[in-house]
């Protein structure tokens, strides 16, 4: 049967990667010696501290509003909160009606993107990408612009230049990025600052991964710039600090004119973001600073466990590695999509190839693969640094 | 400030109409023995029953993976319980595969509308239309044709067929409507769903107010038509049903090839349903429909005294009521948002004008108000028609 009628947008576009790798291990099986293991999705494998779970419970049985309809960008406590943290985390002032709250971070990217651009429109994405914001632009008709990362892992902001053209709207940045690790220097993000603001484009800060930066300063200094909200949009995700990804709490920090925008296409894709996503969000913002450096402490290991293991291995490269990721370039002659389903296969290891985060026709994916290692703990990465030194040629 | 980049697309459609009703409501004060009548948005007043809300509490006290990410297209469970509840209630068999799972049905339209249409496509919408279905198109560049509705606010089918142009990609049906309440009779949901057969259009059917339909019988045949999902799509919402507003839960019932363009949208835009509201949606279809029952008996009770209020009120006509929703016709001068401004401040009600439901050009949207009567209980209806009747001209 053929599907019709069809938006040839959403057609042209691919499918969900992480659905689809995780269709490679239907009818495998794995020793009870050598059980799998999935370092395919950044996903915290165990539920969130029981403080916040039963702040979760409580408001369920006792507060009416948490089951209710709430503001499309937000309940004001949690746009306050996130205001307040903001502004001390990278001084500068952010106020509450410059942040939204989004039913994740992957639909604040959508709805920032929205405002921004639309067919016909260009947007700078360094490769690899993050494959949704790829999805996100195939499926508005919005022509995405590659920029190959170099050294480092690093986008260089003059070959961004040469690649600017009338119809360019928007540069998109994720630091600590997905799916390298690299942690892009202040420096660096400062001048990509500014190349958008000379250009009239919108900067879209993806900060994810914020959380397990392995450096202790303000990872950038925009929000002390003097109109930083005509040209910055910053994403934020709650899903990675508290445990809450089946919850779907993001937060994006953009002008109040650009909320207006915003609010939109909230309104229409979402109505409001989950009540009792919210609820444990900011119970983990007021409860959990001290559990979360002990998270990000235990990951910072696991980054430590990955270097020491990639780098002993023969014939493996690790090009980057930070917070939840790292991106290693492979030995062997075949693609990274054929090897990542020999994996899964040969030595029980789901990641994902470097092909799912590439142009089709660039061929830096076929030689990589992205781990999420932090997934997996110091013991575990030994010991899936082993599987892959043990993978047939 | 100008806003800058803009996607004209999102500067061309109007801000979410609730949101800007409510702002009404700023600094007026409503005295204690008139308190403000809202009756301006479906949204049920009071939480869940105590057994849901002990279900959601209970698994996320004890289910890890209420906490984490689940399948893009919703939860097995609740696709299986959506598809058996389907297959009884209209005959015919819908399998699991064939249902997926939104954060709430506004989303549901959207993940339609994505896989259907783009830039430059029209699609057909009976107006007075539901204003969310009209921002997505705005937003995603789709022409909208309207379709006035005639008497007793029903669309004709010979009408729509006139509007269709080689770019018509759907036509939207509402039923029981929102805004205008009416019961689409079977027989003419049956005449759309040939007309989008003949051209090989979609017909997408919202039923978000299914659950209060006046009726007994299945409200049409579609699900037992031969090659049903090659042209229909079914949205459907718990958030009515159960009262899981702040939960955002609806379902989507199409072919398995659309949820293959679905999941694309879904898995961008919101990575998975939230699980707390999922659980809570199974636990409402197994245990609640006797409870649903009482609901509906309650809401039809409400809508019997509108009809009879707003018969005895002089100069006001009636033009349709069901389910959530009363379309009435005021009997003054001014247009229907001057007049909604007013109600707010001489008689402390909000309602939404006609005007936020119709096209600019179109006089209907003046001449007529939106009631969403089942927020008020049967005193509160012959309260709020007396409170009509006060209104000076």
């Amino acid at each position: 049967m053929t599907l019709a009628p069809l938006n040839p947008a959403l057609g042209a576009t691919f499918s969900p990667p992480v659905m689809e790798a995780r269709r490679w291990l239907s009818g495998v099986t794995f020793p009870a010696d050598r059980p799998l293991m999935n370092v395919s999705q950044a996903a915290p494998v165990d539920p969130p501290p029981e403080g916040l779970r039963r702040a979760i419970a409580d408001a369920a049985l006792t507060r009416p509003e948490a089951h209710l309809y709430g503001p499309v960008l937000g309940n004001a406590d949690l746009r306050e909160a996130v205001a307040h943290q903001f502004s001390q985390a990278y001084g500068g002032t952010v106020h509450h009606d410059q942040v939204a709250i989004t039913q994740g971070c992957n639909q604040a990217f959508c709805a920032a993107m929205a405002t921004i651009a639309g067919q016909g429109d260009q947007v700078i994405l360094p490769t690899p990408w993050y494959f949704n914001h790829k999805m996100w632009l195939d499926m508005a008709g919005v022509q995405t612009l590659p920029l190959p990362c170099r050294a480092g892992m690093l986008p260089d902001p003059e070959e961004a230049r040469a690649l600017i053209t009338p119809r360019t709207r928007a540069i998109v940045l994720v630091t600590p990025n997905n799916p390298s690790g690299a942690e892009y220097p202040a420096e660096l993000v400062g001048r990509f600052f500014r190349l958008a603001q000379d250009h009239g484009l919108a900067l879209i800060l993806d900060e994810t991964y914020r959380d397990f930066d392995s450096r202790t300063a303000a990872p950038h200094d925009l929000l002390m710039q003097p109109d930083w909200d005509r040209t910055l949009i910053q994403l934020y995700s709650f899903s990675k600090a508290y445990r809450l990804t089946g919850h779907r709490v993001g937060a994006m920090v953009a002008s109040v004119d650009r909320m207006a925008q915003v609010e939109k296409f909230l309104d229409t894709v979402a109505i409001c973001p989950s009540q009792l996503g919210q609820i444990g969000a900011v119970w983990g913002m007021e409860n959990l600073s001290q559990w979360l450096a002990g998270e990000r402490a235990e990951i910072l290991a696991r980054r430590a466990a990955t270097e020491a293991a990639m780098g002993a291995l023969p014939g493996w490269k690790l090009k980057s590695v930070g917070a939840y990721f790292a991106w290693i370039e492979h030995p062997f002659a075949e693609g990274s999509a054929a090897l990542a389903r020999r994996m899964v296969r040969d030595i029980g290891v789901l990641a994902l190839p470097g092909s799912m985060f590439t142009p089709i026709d660039d061929p830096a994916g076929d030689r990589h693969l992205r781990l999420a290692f932090a997934n997996v703990d110091v013991a575990g990465i030994a010991q899936l640094a082993q599987r892959l030194g043990q993978l047939a040629p």
